[in-house]
């Protein structure tokens, strides 16, 4: 069957929650937001492209840090109402520059930080 | 620092997306919603409990199927704003009887079913 990114399931404000995944580790990097357009792009470009929600525009991940990540593969979910991207990540996928977004653990009720920010490169 | 679900960031709808991975294999299972009661509900039962928005229910996942979700670690990302639980999933975790429910790959444009059911179990 021939995909049409306008047969997803998109919320009233016309998004859809994208989950990315290292394609290497499985590690679960970050969730973002893409409308039809942003997931058209994906596909075309191979660069997830998410879209903004804050300021209301597509967002090529890594498109100004250089952390971009490249699309291994895009997933449907049964509900045709979450994608998941398997992605090969350049560095950090979260702004605060770790790996991954999902970084603070909740354990015995407290919050634990169990990530640190990766080390600087010279890219 | 003590984790206080209220403490998230929920959506007008008063819910928060929540991503389950497979703790052992890092397979991501599924997406679904919770509110700030099915969080707390998941952390004192072990048992990962969803707000389902069709039925506006708590939804113990695996309550009337059997497979139960039994939470491994619940994380937060770093907006606050989506939940990660490692799980260890009891058999499909799909309506669809699959493993995930992300088994439709988009490739060169078309879908492409890459998982089958689970065979049924005596359980």
């Amino acid at each position: 069957m021939a995909f049409d990114p306008a047969s997803l399931k998109y919320d009233a404000n016309g998004l859809i929650p994208c989950i990315a995944q290292d394609d290497d580790s499985g590690e679960v990097l970050m969730m973002a937001w893409m409308n039809a357009d942003a997931v058209a792009r994906t596909l075309e470009t191979g660069r997830v492209t998410y879209w903004s929600r804050s300021r209301a525009a597509f967002w090529v991940k890594g498109e100004t840090s250089g952390h971009l990540q490249h699309l291994v593969e895009l997933r449907v979910d049964c509900d045709r109402d979450c994608l998941l991207v398997r992605v090969r990540q350049e560095g950090p996928a979260c702004h605060t520059n770790r790996r991954s977004c999902f970084y603070t653990v909740v354990r015995d009720g407290a919050e634990v930080i169990v990530m640190e920010p990766m080390a600087a490169t010279n890219s």
